[in-house]
């Protein structure tokens, strides 16, 4: 397949534009067998007519029956095989929250948790605490001093939290200290056994583990959350940014940290996105002049799917709809809509099917499809495909590729 | 690609039940240009009616062109790479008699062959002794004695038997005494050049070659059966089970030996096949609570594909299909119908066109496909895809496989 490697040697300057409008979650499930899913409920015209102009297909995230965390699913997206190209937790954590992390740092995700008078874990989430009371605690555990380390604690939501170490020499090759289940204590940290000989592995679980009893010992009075557990250590990964691989300027709008937090990884700039999809398409317009490549990331739909909100999520669907015709206003040489996975109303979750995606460009190929939408897309020229063929496609139509071979 | 150590971190628990039901050689061919396959000639409403509830496409045993035998393509609906694992030719031949090999048993497959007085191979199959002369033969050889191994010889068929040696610290490393041509005499068998210093591989082969000089004496006076080659040493190979891979409990209703033999090899247990295809769901009836995966295999249509009975196939095709309602009755969470490879009538043969499959589950999201055949599933909404693909998008179908990232 075409790997960043392969796609970069190809690559060729151009003052063609490129916009991927990502709406979370896009993809559904009928609530009754034989319905219709939230994408062919909702009345999308704009959509629609696009989809008409352009090639569609179903974007596989993965592969066929993997869901997909929205780290990986955005990777894919972006054109970086996910498998390969891995985010630690703790990474996606401080992305999650916009925390400026620097390369040599170790980031973790805490919970707060509930243990017995025996030091048993008896709620892992400490009985999901307020974000309130987390901001508190957070405070709390920041005054904690390690050795040769600077510790930063920050909230997040709810019993979760972000724990990062700075300094020189820091492994992120540890295990983790949440046993996860109930009725045992917290774990130890160590050096994972093929790192069980690294002396920054041997160090950094040491302080791992002085925090986590430093930890104990402010928080015993503050039932229910009155320990915590640590998961997912990692360090910033160091990959090939857009404009390294594909040579584009890219920008990322897009109102969750989490989704910013990505874009960032692979060096897009992070625009103002307002707090609106009307917002996030101002803010495309005002910057349109300035990058290669946007980003535009729709959130609420895969919101309102997590809940279950069959009509909530059409309503969204249904007002990204409206304001396509501010997109082709623009007039991008290359528009992309898809979504990073599916988020059935249905299963209140992410899940495993391919998302439907429009690719327009003046040179798309339009195959027959008619409509936006799950069964429309499946009968698209682009059949069901691996969502990692998204980039090189949209950087062929926007004429940055040359060709391969004489 | 996910691959079987992708998907066994991600698989959970659960208690539903997947059941695949493998139509052998279901895909054909018209026999005149312009006409329909047996699929599409026979009347299959109970089928049909399934395709309309299910997501459909045309599964690739291996890959588009290559014609699979029964084993490999048999692995690859259980999810197991092919060309990954491959089964040795004397492995297969134990497995398709029935013959229950060992761990440390090592299997090869014999020939009966013709030489000349200059003791020059003059028909490598003695000229298709009867299976009757076959057994007669065996018998014979099976009064040799080895030192420190055990000796069984099995008769398969015509000029083919098997081979197997039973004893500690045998090795596989082995060439073949089949020189493939005509004209040289047998060739001795030695240690493959990568294990010419092994001593399990050297000791092995001077004791296979010390049973074909014995088999030689004896076949003497047998002519054209007057001397035999050994092709395929092979050993049980060593793989995840489907508990292992998936956390399945699984089960196979197979009626012939082969099919058996190869679910075996993934773990499977063996269930009483009777004799009739109603009997095979018979048995999948009584013991369905007791698993949570079923392979359960239909030969005769690939039989009479074989044979190059059209008629018989389609009449077959209609056999399973009556049989459809009891399975349905049963209410797996997850059902997959298609067949491990086509068999043209027209071809008599295997062949190398993909396969219709239908996968039903209340969470498929259904496409437009109304009926179950090979030019309805074309325009299915899985496509055409590898067969590999099949397990990991089973499992999640049955709510077995937690997100990859978060």
């Amino acid at each position: 397949m075409a790997d960043l490697n392969f796609i970069r040697k190809l690559v060729i300057p151009a003052t063609s534009k490129i916009v991927l409008l990502v709406i979370d979650g896009v993809g559904g499930l009928p609530m009754r067998e034989g319905g219709l899913t939230e994408l062919e409920t909702a009345r999308t015209p704009n959509l629609d007519a696009l989809a008409a102009r352009s090639i569609c297909g179903l974007s596989e995230p993965i592969s066929p029956g993997i869901t997909p965390g929205s780290g990986p699913a955005h990777l894919a997206l972006f054109g970086y095989d996910p498998i390969k190209y891995q985010i630690g937790r703790g990474v996606l954590e401080a992305l999650g929250i916009g925390f400026d992390l620097q390369p040599s740092d170790l980031a973790a995700r805490g919970n707060f948790c509930t243990i017995d008078a025996k030091g048993v874990v008896t709620d892992r989430r400490a009985g999901r605490i307020s974000t309130e009371k987390c901001i508190e605690l957070s405070d709390l555990l920041s005054g904690i001093e390690l050795p040769g380390v600077e510790v930063f604690i920050e909230p997040v939501k709810e019993h979760r939290f972000l724990l990062v170490l700075r300094g020189e020499g820091l492994s992120d090759e540890l295990t983790e200290s949440d046993p996860t289940r109930l009725g045992v204590p917290p774990l130890p940290i160590e050096p994972k056994p093929e790192a069980s000989t690294e002396t920054a592995a041997r160090r950094t679980a040491q302080l791992a583990n002085e925090f986590v009893a430093q930890a104990k010992a402010i928080l015993a009075d503050h039932h229910p959350a009155n320990m915590l557990l640590l998961r997912g250590f990692a360090q910033l990964p160091q990959w090939p940014t857009m404009e390294e691989a594909y040579g584009l300027k890219a920008a990322a709008i897009a109102a969750y940290p989490m989704y910013r937090g990505v874009a960032k990884l692979v060096g897009m700039e992070i625009l103002e996105a307002g707090e609106t999809i009307a917002e996030e398409f101002e803010s495309l317009a005002e910057n349109y002049g300035r990058y290669d490549f946007f980003f535009l990331h729709v959130k609420k739909t895969d919101s309102a799917g997590e809940d279950g909100d069959f009509d909530r999520k059409v309503a969204y669907i249904e007002e990204v709809d409206r304001n396509i015709p501010s997109l082709l206003k623009l007039e991008p040489e290359v528009i992309i809509v898809t979504g990073d996975h599916s988020t059935p109303a249905l299963l209140r979750s992410h899940s495993w099917h391919p998302v439907p995606l429009l690719l327009y460009s003046r040179y798309c190929r339009p195959d027959a499809v008619r409509e936006f939408s799950e069964r429309a897309c499946a009968a698209g020229a682009l059949g069901r495909f691996p969502a990692v063929e998204i980039m090189p496609l949209a950087l062929a139509n926007a004429g940055r590729l040359v060709r391969f071979g004489a």
